[in-house]
C-alpha cells in the first residue's frame, strides 16, 4: 500500500511494474480489498506526478504515518469517460476558490483523509478541454463536503463506493496542482500508470478462478471419475489458462514500458481491455465448472464472478469499446 | 400456475406452447419468481405424466383449491446430472417404503406442500440405471423430512432453493408413480415437458435486459449524443435483439413439438443450452451499456446478470457441455 | 430453378418457404449452383413484384421455355449497400433511355439473357434517393453492354461474377419498371423475398460441413478411438449441429413471415445475418475436425470454408454490422 | 534463412527470439515461403540438438555453402499428433537400416536435400512409446525414395507439401541421431524451439491483415465518409490489433524462455495456439471489411484468410483442443 510514494516523503518510491505484481497478489486474495487499495494510489497518483515538494511532504508525507486513505475525484452522475461534460466549478475568490458540484461512484468515498478533485475553471463551455479544468488537493474535513451513503454494488462489496457533494467548499490557492488550467493533463497522466495496475487486479482475481476450479475439478467426481478428466473439462482449463497468461504478460509489458520512461498509452489500454474481459470469462468459465454449487456463495467462485464485471466495465470505457 | 393440471382434477389443461409463453411473461418481470412457479410444474409434472387417477385428484387437486407449492426432489450432493449416482435409497417393509438420504438444491424446498422423489430401489450397484430407481409422492409433513436453511445464491434470491434430509420417512405404497424400477424413466420424461419453459425463463430475463439496455441507450448521453446513436451501442443492441429472437425460436419449436406429441428432445436440448448462454450474454451486455451504474443495484440490470447464470449452469449440464 | 415465377407466365408460382427448402437442399451439393440459381431469383424478383403483364409475360415467360439466366444488376465499384451512391444514370430521349454507367460483382453477368437494372434518373444530387432511381430491363444483347472479365473468388468460383459496362445502351421506355423514380422501393423490396433463400443456402452449407465432419468423426481414428469419442470432438459436433439448426429456424420463421404477407425485414436480416456467421463457423470447425486433411482439397470441407465468407460479407452488410 | 546453424558449421547460431523475428517479418510478405524456409529449420533441428560432429558438418554445413532444403519427416496417413501410431519401421540389417513405410504433408519434400525421418524400431506394439522410435537423417536420392505430388491446399500454396513413400531404402548406421529408441525424444524436443516461430509467423500474418485492413478503412468510403469513421469498423481494428499484440508477446516469452535454458513448453503451447486463433480471426475480420472485395483474389485478404487455418490446424493439435 502506497508503494509509490517518493522516498523523501518516507515512501518507498516502488515502481509501476513492482506494484503490478503487489497488486496481482493482494486481488487473488480479495479484489475489493485491492480495489480499495489500488485508490490510494490513484488519488496519490496525481500528488505524486504534479505535485510541488510542499504539497508531497503535506499530503503524501501523512500516509506513510498512519493508515490513512485517499480517493480521486472525478467521475460524475453524467459524465464518465467524457471528461468535458464535467459539471463541478471552481471559482476563485482571493486566495481561494469555492468549490460546487456532485461527484459519484468515489472510491473510498467515506473513507479518505483527502481528495484529488477535478473542477472546471474556465466557464466558457466553448474554452478547450486540455485548459479548463484544474486539479485540487481537498481536505475530506472541510466545512460543505457531504459524503453520500455507501453503494449497494454486484461485486468488490468490501470497497466503499460513495457519491458526494461539493457545497461552497473553500480550498486555498496553494493545493492547485500546478497551475490553473492544467488538471485534465494531470487527471489523464495519471492513467498510463494505474491502468497496468487495474490489469493486474483483474489477472489475480482470473487466477484465483482458475485455482479454484482446478482445484474443485481433481476432486469432484461425475460418472465415475474426477471432473479433470472429462475432456471438455480439462480443455477449458487449458483455455482459461491461457488467458489469464496473456492478460499478465500485456500488464507486464505495460507496466515494463512506463517504468522505462516510454509512452505506454497503447499497451496499458490492452492490458486493462483484455484483462477485464478475461476476468470475466474465466470467473464465468470457474461458475460453470462448479456447476450449481458455483452459484452458491457457501462455494469460492460465486464472489468472483460478480467481483469480475467491474473491470470489465472500467476497462471498456477507456478501451472505448461502449461508449 | 399449475396451468399444465388436468381438467379433471380442476385444471386448465394448457400445453406446453401456452405455458411456455406465460413464462417468458413473468420471467420478464422476475425469473425468481418464475423459478419457483416453474418448479410446481417440474414437480408435478411426474404426477402428470405417470401418476394414477386416485393419484391425480389427491395431489393435483389441492393445488387448484389453495395456493400450495410442491417439489421435484432429485438432485443430491454427489450427483447433479448423473442420476445415476444418487444415493437416496427406499426400502420396502410391508405395505410401506423407508426412505433414507439427502437431497439438494431443491427449489420450493421449503414451502413445498409434497415432493416427488426419486430414490433407489435396487441395492445393487451392478442394477440398470433404468431400474434402479423408483419415484414416489411425499408429504412434506412426514415425519423424519428435515428441511434445511435457505440457500444464499448469486440470484434469483426469492427462490427457496434446499437441502432436505429424508430420515427414515415412511411412505405408503400407493405413492408410487406407476412402479418400483419405473422411476427413471418418469423423472427423465418430465424434462422433454420442462425444459421448453427453462429456455423461456431466460428469453423472458434476456428480453428484459435489452429492453432495459435499449431503453437507457435512448436516454443517456456521452459525447454530446444518446448511446444509441453510437454505433458501437446501436450494433451491441441488434445483436442483443438477434440472440434473444433466435432462443426464441428455439423454446417455440421445442414446445410444439412436444404439443404435438412427438419426441422433442433434440430441440429441447437446444433450447434450453441456447437460451442459457444468451440470457447470460444479453445480461452482462446490458450491464456493460449502463457503464458503471450497471453495476449499480439501484438500476434493474446488475440482477438480471445474478439471475441469468443459473440458466446457463443448468442449461449446460443437459446439454452436456461441462459433465 | 425460377420456382417464384407466376403460373400465368408458365411457371409454378412457388411461395418462399417452398423454395427456401429447395435453396437449402441445392445448396448442400453446391453453393456455387445455388448462387447462380439463385440469383436468377434476384433478377426476376423485381419484374415480379413490380412488372406489368406484357413485361412478365415477355421475361419470366421465356425463362420457363429455355434455360436461360438472368441478373440483377445494382452494386457498383464505388457503392455496395449504400444504394443512394450509384452512379450509373438513365437520359430520357424521346422514347428511349441512354444508360451509361459500371456495375460490379453482378453474379451470372456472363451468362444472362437480360438484367434488371438500377440507375440514377434524376441527376440532382439532392433528389431523395427514395425517388431518385429507376428500375429498368435490359435485355444483355443491347449494343454497348459489355461483359468484364469473370472474377477469380475464394469460392463459389462456379458462379460467374462480373464488372459490367454500359456505354450509351438504350432501353425502351416500355421496359421501365412502374415508373420513373420508383426504382429504390423497388430494389429493396425484393430483399424481403429474396433473403432467407440466402440464409437457406448458408444453412444448407453448414448442414453439409456437419454432415462431413460427423462421418469423419465416426471413422478417423486417434489415440485409439475414433474422434468422435473424444469429448471436444463431441461438444464441438454438438455446438455446430444447435448453430445450423437455429439458423434454419431463422429463415423458415422469415420465410413463413412473408409468405403471410406480413412484413419480415427484421426476420429475414436475423436469418440472413446469423446464418452467414454460423456458415463460417461450421465450416471453419469442419476442417479443424479434418485436421491437416481438411486443408487439403481432396476432402470436402476445404471448399465448404471458402465458400462460406461471401454469405458473411453479404449478411452483414445488410445487417450493417460493418458498414 | 538456416539461422541457427552452428558457427563450427559455417552457420549463423542465432537463437530462438532472434529468428522468430526474422520469421515475422518474412511471414507478413508471405506465409507460404515463410513455412518453406521454416521447415528447413523443423528439419535441422533434430540434428542441431541430437546431431554428432560428424552428422552437423556433413548435413548442416552444405546448408550454408549452397541454397540446399531439407524436411521433417514425422508425419503419416494415420497419425497427425498421435507419433505412438506411426507406422514406418526401421530394420537393422548389419552396419544399415532399411526403412519402409508412407509419410505424409511433408513440407519441402518434393525439394529437400535430405530428411530427418523419425521410423519405429521395436517392433513389439507394447514396447514404450519413447523407446520405440528412431531418428535418422536420409539422403532425398536414396533408392526407394519415391516423392508423391505436391499437394493442393487452401493455401500456402507455394509451400510444397508432398506424401513420400520409403521403399526398402537402406540408412547407414551413422545416420541415426544419439542412439537407437532415442528418436521420439529427438523429435519432441525440437518443438520447444520450433513452435515459437510457428507462432511468429502467424502474427506476420495477422499484421499484414491489420495493415492493409486499416489501409483500406482508411481510403474506402460509404455512406459520406471512410470506413475507419465508422466506430463499428474503428472499434473491430482495435481488437484486431490488441489480438496480435497479444500474440506477439506470447511467442516474444516463449522464445526467451527457451533462449534462457529453461523448459518452455507451456509458453510455446500457447503461444502457438493463440497465435493460430487469432491470425484466423484477424483475416476473416480483414475480409469483413473489405466487403465483397475481400472475396476476391484482386485485393491481398483473400490470399491471407486462405493462408491462415493451416496456422489455426497445426496450434490446435499441440494444444490438443480437437484431438
Amino acid at each position: 500500500m502506497n508503494g509509490h510514494i517518493p522516498e523523501h516523503c518516507g515512501g518507498l518510491n516502488l515502481g509501476i511494474f513492482d506494484t503490478c505484481l503487489i497488486t496481482e497478489e493482494i486481488a487473488y486474495g480479495c479484489t475489493g480489498i485491492q480495489t480499495a487499495i489500488e485508490a490510494n494510489s490513484l488519488g496519490q497518483m496525481p500528488v505524486i506526478i504534479a505535485g510541488n515538494e510542499a504539497q508531497q511532504k503535506k499530503y503524501l508525507g501523512r500516509m506513510t504515518e498512519e493508515p490513512l486513505m485517499c480517493a480521486y475525484c472525478v467521475t460524475e452522475p453524467g459524465a464518465g469517460s467524457d471528461v468535458a461534460g464535467l459539471k463541478t466549478r471552481a471559482e476563485k475568490k482571493g486566495n481561494e476558490y469555492i468549490i460546487n458540484g456532485q461527484k459519484m461512484w468515489i472510491t473510498n468515498g467515506g473513507k479518505a483523509n483527502w481528495y484529488f478533485l477535478l473542477a472546471r475553471t474556465n466557464p466558457d463551455p466553448k474554452a478547450p478541454t486540455g485548459k479548463a479544468f484544474t486539479g485540487f488537493i481537498v481536505d475530506a474535513d472541510s466545512p460543505g463536503v457531504q459524503v453520500g451513503r455507501k453503494e449497494l454494488n454486484m461485486g468488490q462489496r468490501c470497497s466503499d463506493t460513495r457519491g458526494i457533494v461539493f457545497e461552497d467548499v473553500r480550498v486555498p490557492a496553494e493545493n492547485v496542482l500546478l497551475a490553473e488550467g492544467d488538471g485534465f493533463k494531470i487527471a489523464m497522466g495519471a492513467f498510463d500508470k494505474t491502468r497496468p495496475p487495474v490489469a493486474a487486479g483483474a489477472v489475480g482475481l482470473g487466477q484465483r478462478a482458475l485455482d479454484e476450479a482446478t482445484k474443485y475439478s481433481l476432486e469432484r467426481k461425475t460418472f465415475g471419475r474426477v471432473l479433470a478428466e472429462h475432456q471438455a473439462v480439462s480443455f477449458l482449463l487449458a483455455e482459461m489458462a491461457m488467458k489469464v497468461e496473456l492478460a499478465r504478460m500485456a500488464y507486464q509489458r505495460a507496466a515494463w514500458e512506463v517504468d522505462l520512461g516510454r509512452r505506454n498509452t497503447y499497451y496499458a489500454s490492452i492490458a486493462k481491455a483484455f484483462a477485464g474481459d478475461i476476468a470475466n470469462q474465466v470467473a464465468s468459465d470457474a461458475v460453470q465448472i462448479f456447476g450449481g454449487n458455483g452459484f452458491n456463495s457457501d462455494y469460492p467462485v460465486e464472489k468472483l464472478m460478480r467481483d469480475a464485471k467491474i473491470y470489465q466495465v472500467r476497462g471498456t470505457r477507456q478501451h472505448g469499446r461502449v461508449v
